[in-house]
């Protein structure tokens, strides 16, 4: 099926557009997960963020249809670090959800293909297409430019994958190279079009196509204008909750039938405990109600179709 | 000691300011390594992988002062190819050449950091900084701005590291967005212009910021100009010999006393035999001389010193 079709689907069957964040940090840990790996070495760590994220992915798959694991803070445990992000990705694949890499990568021609592949439809080796991070897709950063994005595109058309491009991010810098003014419209503009024109290419049944747009929640304004724009892109939106967006400011991702974007919270949902606090999973599972019951209220997200209050 | 004055100290001691590249890639590998490792499995890719690398670094390293391993074909084979990157830039360094981790990285705030800390100054682990990808530098993407870019200058100067930023990079279709004019100038000069900012924070004896900029052989006009805004940065410069940069391409890249740039040739002596070539290894040196002989002849790269003929 569709990446965008597959997308639509897994929210109307959960309800919501709500993705979890999966964004561990040693810090953020349950001290009863802390404790039992020790996190000495960062073969240690890699252990705990592995056990802490497959937990997490029991509590919030029956909610949310979407996660996003992010890349760096596993490669900060290096190898055993990947090999955690491997795990984590196999099982919410199993469990059901939608899974986006959140690693930006960014390279050209063989090097993008690479870095596609290993996140996308499998790295070729003797002959066959062999599953690495084998998310359903991922993050890139549109920097370099078209022949940087395509090889990407085409990863993610081979295994019915999908591709999320940084427009407008949710940092407060991002104004200063993404709001440049060219030809009469920032550069962020520029990348929206550019990412308009990609996903064109292959729309789904729902409409949407394959090559969505990272833009966010900080920004509301400019969430809505991308919306205006492009009616047929899935926005991917961060920075509810945590960074300060509030869930009404995501409302403008939105199309009136609740299609159309998909709302992350990580520290919202996953770091929604203290860290001795012995009931953390069902604060996680309270944390991921309660910003599904915060976006229902004031977004079109209840057209998904409500499936718990 | 300050990472422009060590690059810079590099360069003198071998009389030349090439980077090799290493990037491999199955099809491009001497039969040899692909039959003794089978290639059947992503580890065994992984272990093929290194041994190729590890036996360029034996014939590079008294020829050049710098290597740049792409992280891409290293990530492609999964766990097992991250634990061979770091093989090989452990291997790297202990051969005293400078080490540029070619990985792209660019994300905001406390990922930035866990990149960059991955790559650069080491994760904080049980209270200390455990080494991780352990290079000298990395190379990061800008489109996030001044924020998602300062958490790779502070784990560079932990560890007096370098940080390289994509500025105008050497791919056909890197003008559509690095081009496009704003106040006048293209976006690829605003970049270049908060680079050279950046780098002005932290000076080395050399006169050398620990910020460079990488700007593609391909476009010797803007490599000409980023050099004459920014005289205190050092270049990094891919694109010369496979990707069609020629050696005089990149002249304009040097200060008349021949610093401040590095060349980068990954193909062009990584790749310079056929894989049936028994005698890969000595094609991989003539590979090396080749391009350091042709830079000196029509660079200021002479100007280092000249160490061979």
């Amino acid at each position: 099926m569709h990446f965008a079709d597959r997308l639509l689907d897994a929210c109307r069957k959960k309800g919501n557009a709500v993705c979890a964040g999966i964004d561990p940090r040693w810090e953020l840990l349950p001290l009863e997960i802390r404790r039992r790996h020790g996190g000495r070495t960062l073969g240690a760590m890699a252990a705990a963020f592995e056990e802490f994220s497959l937990r997490m992915l029991d509590i919030v798959a029956p909610l949310v249809p979407v996660v996003k694991p992010q890349s760096a803070f596993f490669e900060a445990c290096g190898p055993a670090g990947m090999a955690a992000q491997q795990k984590v990705l196999a099982k919410a694949k199993a469990l059901g959800l939608v899974t986006i890499l959140d690693n930006k990568r960014g390279d050209i021609a063989s090097t993008a293909e690479a870095y596609a592949d290993a996140a996308l439809a499998g790295t070729q080796c003797a002959g066959v297409r062999q599953p690495v991070w084998a998310a359903d897709a991922l993050t890139i950063n549109p920097y370099l430019g078209r022949d940087a994005v395509e090889p990407f595109i085409t990863s993610a058309r081979r295994c019915e994958g999908g591709v999320f491009v940084l427009v407008r991010t949710s940092n407060p810098g991002a104004k200063q190279f993404q709001d440049l003014r060219a030809d009469g419209k920032p550069v962020y503009q520029h990348v929206a079009e550019a990412v308009g024109a990609w996903s064109a290419e292959n729309l789904g049944a729902s409409g949407f196509g394959d090559v969505g747009a990272v833009v966010g929640a900080t920004h509301p304004e400019e969430l809505a204008l991308v919306r205006q724009w492009l009616p047929h892109i899935v926005l991917l939106v961060p920075g509810y909750g945590a960074q300060g967006g509030g869930g009404a400011d995501t409302a403008s991702a939105f199309r009136p039938d609740g299609a159309g974007a998909i709302i992350n919270s990580s520290r919202g949902i996953m770091a929604a405990f203290k860290p001795d606090d012995p009931g953390w999973e069902q604060a996680i599972d309270q944390a991921a109600r309660t910003a599904i019951t915060d976006l229902l209220q004031v977004t079109p997200m209840k057209a998904l179709g409500l499936k718990f209050a």
